[in-house]
């Protein structure tokens, strides 16, 4: 399983993703879910991926080769594409282009054909943008209502997202509450875990942007899992018992 | 979709329900999904149900009209069996029953046979148990290590019970957390809603028990909410940010 979450605020954007893959229970991997390519000062385009790690593969994969060749027209590629709109249909084509090849041998399995993304990023003199691509190839847009998305095994870390994530909290702090997010989930959900992939990006600065890998032991996010924890602990015992009596 | 949470303490039991139904998002309906059933002084039965509706009815149905049979044998009654362990095994035969008329038909559907029991209770001289019953009929015991079940829409609810849940606490605290823990599941899945079932009993004294249905604007629950909403809240203030820079 993965859990992916992507945040759209008025300052920036927050992208976080686990690494762990796992085909059943007694094969457990390592694979990067957050892939960032860039033009320094001209575009940061990031992509998560949640679902079938070898069609998730297959559609980064084929979105590098054609970046790669030159046969392909530069505006049809990733780096070259105009706008982030024409980056995310690059993604939605490169999904239809994985599900030919290799869609009908999974649906008939019992997992079928199952790939999500998350693509952010910006163009130099263009929006910040956050699109939640489906297998399908389609996609939708966040927005200052709906200013976050999230792929793969959500529903552990949906409850404090829906509770303090809106468009208006600085990365910083948006970038806590999706590591509290991905917290829960982790806590919950053994498929998901450590290392993750953090990256913050600033509105108009494209190009610039922190990425970290957040490790075991990472001193930060074990004092957020630790703090987090002893808050909930308290918060719970500040609340009054149920009235059962009379 | 429903949402029911059990929970097994040192000092009780307590079983948590919401009422909500719905075949599509514009067919919603009231059902009460926690049964009682009672012999003051000597047995109290507690069943929650998940899972297609016209299922669990006709599970509960059956065991109804079992009871009310003359020619069948007391002891192979919900009010009759000599222990938990023989009611669980009871329940679970009724779903067989079921779905040996109703399930070739359903699983040409999309959702299949479904249904999931919660089964708690106890009988004078007996322990108190709390059984999870699958829609195959068998089922598993709460123990001191695990010592809630889940059942229906289980995932935005279990980071708190994850976190805070044990045997060893008291019942009333216990109910707090469950109601915490469908608070989250409220607001995270419009499929589950109000009003709710609570049942906490104390051990040992089978036939006494305190049922409440928690209707909009009770309260007592109100304030759960808005205090759970605003410790979250200051938790997550709480928390350094993301030291980004540096």
């Amino acid at each position: 399983m993965t859990y992916c979450v992507g945040t759209l605020t008025a300052e920036g954007l927050v992208m976080l993703a686990d690494t762990r893959t796992n085909a059943g229970i007694d094969h457990i991997s390592t694979f990067r879910k957050l892939k960032i390519w860039k033009r320094p000062g001209e575009r940061l385009v990031a992509l998560m991926s949640a679902g079938n790690l070898a069609v998730t593969q297959a559609v980064v994969g084929l979105l590098e080769e054609r970046m790669e060749d030159n046969s392909v027209d530069p505006g049809e590629t990733i780096l070259g594409a105009p706008s982030m709109f024409a980056v995310a249909r690059l993604v939605g084509a490169a999904i239809r282009d994985v599900r030919e090849v290799d869609g009908p041998s999974l649906e008939q399995g019992a997992h079928g054909f199952n790939a999500t993304f998350l693509l952010g990023g910006q163009i130099a003199g263009r929006k910040l943008r956050l699109y939640q691509i489906y297998a399908e190839g389609n996609f939708i847009e966040a927005t200052e209502d709906t200013p976050f998305f999230q792929i793969g095994e959500t529903k552990y870390g949906k409850p404090i997202l829906d509770r303090v994530m809106s468009f208006g909290v600085p990365v910083k702090e948006a970038a806590k509450v999706c590591l509290i997010s991905m917290d829960s989930t982790l806590r919950s959900n053994m498929s998901v875990g450590l290392p993750l992939d953090l990256m913050v990006y600033r509105r108009n600065h494209p190009g610039e942007y922190i990425e970290r890998r957040i490790a075991e032991g990472d001193p930060y996010f074990e004092d957020i899992r630790h703090r987090w924890s002893e808050a909930l602990r308290s918060a719970y015992r500040g609340i009054a018992d149920v009235p059962l009596d009379g």
